[in-house]
């Protein structure tokens, strides 16, 4: 099988335990994680070569990075080093009423001062058919939207299929900024991952008012803004993945996927969760598995949800769960009895 | 802003870890908390000067407090120190249909032991504008009865508004005894906070029969125990808080509010709990605080509603929360989208 | 009262702490138990005589076991040691949709290789009423298989009372072998605890099809595997548990009881789970316990399902509750709220 | 093997985790412990039948510390139950040049408020053989001075063997009254355990100038003390610890006992601690099991010395060793090579 | 008593638990500390007012700063907010014959932006009597030279007493940089602290070959370098302290003072060491202490030894240690018996 | 550089932690060990490829070991995999005169019952210059001996350096056993490693009485020890280390080597130990690093001293310290200073 790239920025995760909050804690649990990297390593896990491009600091924390991801059996001989710091993020998980909260210290890291010329997609893409990134590392700074758009139009040359998940981070770039770079960049993807906040903030796009109720689109809204999105940008495919939130530790689960023209909405879970953080990134990996797998679209869109279903389940932000046990969740009724 | 002042026991807090159950224990978390001191911390967070009196052990663990209530800015110099013991509470949270449990060993602290010339409440009322205490305070002993006589007949003196929560502790006098000390005390009191069950253990104040439902008081059953109340002793406000037990981890919560003549009711949340040890005393802060603040009653009443909901999400006594993330959960949904 | 007496393997108990996966986890965390140890665990905290009979290796984890049974007060007087090792079963608990996972490394172990000639069932059965096992131990070995019948034939001779919990394994024995043995041990059986799998699984007994609905039975379903379960052995009472997996965390729990021609059916609790493991045998303890203490069946059933219902609630396979507490939750609503 | 009997109180250890100090504590770890119970551990882990006598409340901490002391075999059948609490010791371990710290909170516990008539010592000391107390039970209260000279004067009449450790506390009472209690009661004594400290206090005995060098006795001192004590007294034996404290976390260590008119000297260690509470308590253990054992005095006294090097490399009071792991030490060299 | 003012940075500190890498982190124990913070800490523990002045992010890692500030008693009102992150540190404790190691990530935090002018010295200045800061706080920018050239100024125009701790970090500065400014900021100090590698690599200051064995100073040679520093910059009292590493966990340790031309040498302590981060912040607060309650130079020198002697065995920078403990060490010979 | 190969089994390992004993532990530490899986890790953790060779079980335990070797980029592609169960080891360290204790529940592992014609010597061993295993894997199983003859035959044909550790473990084969198998293994081996009680029990070799003293061998003993090993069967090279156990925390470490004709003695450290599972094993694979990168035999010699000695002060088996942190301890003095 040949293989998926995917670019990003991988960062310390320090979560306080439970439900600790940031105030009271005396601990933080340690993790790396990163939107890019947590889809190499769920595609990994599934058993797809996948290879994780990145720039490290050449320190101990570089180091545990290098681990995480090569216990996985990410490739990541692409993955450069230099002085520097690695980007940190916190998390505190929220519960019933009280939301999570993440702040983010990432400025200035290692990856985000790197140059276009510290990735040499010629010789990244050798072997490799996918080549998937998000809007958050063309948001980093000019150099890295410069590398991205390297990225893809060499992916485009090589015949990859590129996907990217818009991923609208409002801390990193105003609206004005991301249209103007991510305009240039959706181009060349063929499948498009968002929300109906991401599709709005980005391009302008979004339903009529007709489809919204309460806030919130309806099944209608969320058709109008992907087809709207794929005429706009002749996207292959849309995926959004649709989210409600009825508290912070219960949620409503489901995705759509617009393919061609035929519009599908995936099975429906209420989930009761463990730790949310990196749930959008198991459904694009999911979804990749399965059209990688030549799944057709429905069950494809099965596999990433229920991939992402059990994600919320997890512990940090990996999709630590196997091929079968995704298939048997889409089979059976997630009834959770015991496995003997 | 002229100060608040709060007067009762802080303990040691010794709970079991998640939900193990006391004989299974092999450790204890530790903090340091008290109906008043918990009112104190609350009003300390939001920003409102506030000044928690009490007597503590001159050891390690008098030093513990100390450093605990000065963390949240709450002012320390009426606090007294003696030879002696810390009171302690061991609490045991329950989970599903098995409840929380908690066991006092709180007799013979130094507090308990204290005189009411411990407390100089003329120099301690200096710059003070509010007074709150609760009726466990009283019951602790006849002296700490006397001290609280002394504090409201002297907090009246000097024109405060004088608050308290009537918090009936069977474990600590019987209704007789409470019912003689609390109704001299009330007299000075312009708030009442109570629930369905203090009113009738201390003052025999109940709703007529046709206002319960199946063992429960309807709101109309609320609203009579809140008006007999305030006809028997002239209160400017009764607040009650309605809890519904659905299971010992998730409740219903709600607050209602007598102001003069006027019968208020708050939003309803349901809430998933990690600890709801203090709501009310929560709650009790929330509504001194947008009653400062000059909110409208009725804003100040889903102000304290809502801040005791957050309450039930976060480990200990203290309610660890902003300002703004009461304000946020009073406008939004509760819903706990992540905050990034 | 005179002693009951269970037989069986007690194993190490290594669980994630949490929601951890078992790919994911630093540490177990470590106890001792198993079905029948469970049984006799439950008795001796509600005060009913109980011993436990199997082998221990010899060492520091024999001796670990020895004191974990001692604490309960069950009696360890007939418990063998020899050199070896323990069996250990690992735990990762789930949650959501995401299913819990046992994986068993029990083969071998000092209580797989014991001989029928290390049990003198005349001596352990003495001051006894009552013998109970599961078909759990009959599937260790042949030799188990040879002790559990010396067993039950004893016990018939001495007029024990002897129950079995059928507690089919598939990674033990196969239908077929299952059914061979357990279709001579249960002729001694007075009191048969049961799912719907297991009757169906060891002895080819199910309901008719018009009784199962949405693949599962329908009360009536149940009453029909009961009654064809008594008509096939003479059975004077046959137990069914009945678990609706709603999801992982969340499950629907009763009990019926068939008793003689009487079918009773049980109070129904929704759970929030913390442990399920070892529910079915606090079931088993639970009604072993009511009718011994001569609680009409109807009530020996509720005290059953109330303190298997309460089980879920503890970490642990013991069920750490009192007698009190589980009188309490069948008379009251199991609301959950604190006792001071 | 007839029994031994101790007499004392049991408290729950609240201790800090590794080397925290009091006031930065987040947590204890909880255990159950107290001089005269780690001795009956000590001995009924060495295979030594032995009871504790005591009285507990009847709450959940009372049920933990039966389970405690069941879980080793200690007979609990004759343990009284009652309203009440149950004391506690807060423990601080020290390290290098800080000392450990003990704060004790064991007034008015059940134990400590119990009377004479709680204890029926004919019937205690049926299958009796020897008795042990230490010098804090009578110095609890003027109730358990009488008990223990109830008990004294009962095992004397019975013909037991009786130990005492003076083990005197300033915390619980003045030399002077220690001094009139002790003196009638170490007149029913066959064995002394004492220190210098102790001898002093509790007799005014000490050694002449000539053998004190820099503050310290000499061996020779440690004679003279033990021979007065004799003199005086009329002892059996009499045992004396030597604790050289290096730093709070290294000590020398070794033992001595005056048989008749024989003074000997056991080997000496240098330990580094990891928890040297209950050292003394282990010593004590240790020479009793020698004694009834029929060893030497050299032998006892070596046996007694080693168990409580032992115990310093051990969490909680109580000293987790097997007779062999003694026996090796005793033999050996205490060099720690692993054992596989 | 008048107040000290310190002023530098306070960071996050992120340590590995006991003895893990970095590379083995799955959790990292979190507190706040800073070289002049601790000092301040130091000193308001002892019960001296202090003042600390730093800037700080207003989130919610500001807030927890302040309110570890706080508990202390540290007089936080001149503390300045902003955006912007809050400086790391990572730490990971050696062992044997393995160092500690630091990670700094404090480049860009809001203390390092922060401009003279967010600091009014006048004010800060009233009713103190002491300003103490150490040479990273210069390190950082230009602006905080130019800040703390601004602050000794405005300190000896206003008659405090100034003390400077050398502390050079060469991951900030290099020797020229710092000697250019350190040289202008220590004209205005009066008493300095130092080690021998920062006055060579500062001020070029060192002691002659003869003084030097086997690559450390002999007391001459650290003589030689105090006296030369008095004579090149006219310090009041020059005070270094004396760490012999044997291991990571085994250090030498003892201090130096001369004044005037009287050169002192304290007692010399061998430790055992729990965490040795923050000793030279603790001696310098000791000194202080010391001076500021006119104890003789001689008794300061061995205050300040005492007291940090006992931080190495005290988890976290901050000195959790009371002037009666530290009195008590200087008293006594640091043997750690049990205070009980 | 070419790779070196490693061959043998790989176990879970249970940590107690801490000083926790077998019998009071709550919960284990969990990490997967194993003597030439140590060796592997260390060498790839310096840059050295080297793969591992071993059978596991296809569940989550055989993945989890897989995600360890892989992190440390170890090759992992010869591994199988079967059903089956994973060898455990239980570890229990010790402290001062209490010896660390290793339980062994290894029998029946996948690996233990993995035939020869699971491993393809010829494919494994392209690419390859060096093969290592000890004399655990031979002695665990016929079939294994076999596949280790095997290996060694291949290895000499193919030209390959071979090493072996004896590792004489009496718990799994008799004296007289392993003679007879290492005998005909040792025949292709290049380099040995051995401790003097390895070189008695399995090939009689000791040396003269002279040459030891009180129990222990002199250097001049070792010697003879080594050079008898390399008379009898022609090694080109004899490795061993000399560890002095002086408290089960406190041990000498050190090596020789004899090269040809030459007798190397290393320097000595004394260590404080927080982990010594696993010396033997990083002070193999820092000797063959040496070697293969061309250190002179002396050189290789101290790299590997120095490698195991820091072993010592880090949890686990695996050696986590890089090449330079090895170099640095060979040159400085390991006194442990702070690294910043």
């Amino acid at each position: 099988m040949s293989k998926v790239v995917t670019f990003g920025e991988i960062m310390m995760r320090l979560a306080t335990p439970g439900y600790v909050r940031f105030v009271q804690a005396n601990s933080f649990e340690v993790s790396y994680a990163g939107a890019e990297a947590n889809v190499a390593v769920s595609l990994a896990s599934f058993g797809v070569p996948a290879a994780f491009v990145t720039k490290l600091p050449n320190n101990e924390f570089g180091l545990a990075v290098l681990r995480t991801l090569r216990q996985y059996g990410v490739d990541t001989s692409f993955i450069k080093f230099a002085e520097g710091r690695l980007g940190i993020y916190f998390l505190e998980t929220g519960f019933s009423q009280r939301p999570s909260k993440v702040i983010y210290d990432r400025a200035n890291s290692v990856f985000a001062l790197s140059k276009p010329e510290d990735y040499d997609w010629d010789k990244i893409f050798e072997n490799a058919s996918w080549f998937h990134f998000t809007g958050i590392t063309p948001a980093l700074s000019d150099n890295l939207a410069q590398a991205c758009l390297q990225a893809v139009q060499k992916a485009k040359e090589k015949g990859l299929t590129v996907s990217c998940d818009l991923n609208y981070r409002a801390k990193l770039w105003s609206p004005q900024k991301a249209n103007q770079v991510m305009s240039q960049l959706v181009k060349y993807v063929d499948i498009l991952f968002a929300n109906e906040e991401d599709a709005e903030k980005v391009f302008g796009i979004k339903a009529d008012e007709s489809n919204v109720q309460e806030g919130k689109l309806s099944l209608k809204g969320y058709e109008q803004v992907a087809r709207r999105l794929r005429e706009q940008f002749g996207f292959k495919m849309v995926a959004i993945t649709l989210r409600e939130s009825i508290t912070a530790n219960v949620n409503g689960w489901s995705g759509v996927l617009l393919v061609n023209d035929e519009f599908l909405v995936s099975k429906h879970y209420t989930i009761y969760i463990v730790d949310r953080v990196g749930a959008g990134d198991s459904f694009a990996a999911g979804l990749i598995y399965g059209l990688i797998n030549n799944m057709k679209p429905q069950e494809a869109l099965e596999f990433a949800v229920a991939a992402s279903c059990l994600k919320h389940t997890i512990i940090g932000d990996f999709n630590q769960v196997s091929v079968d046990e995704v298939l048997s969740l889409m089979k059976g009724g997630g009834a959770g009895r015991v496995q003997r």
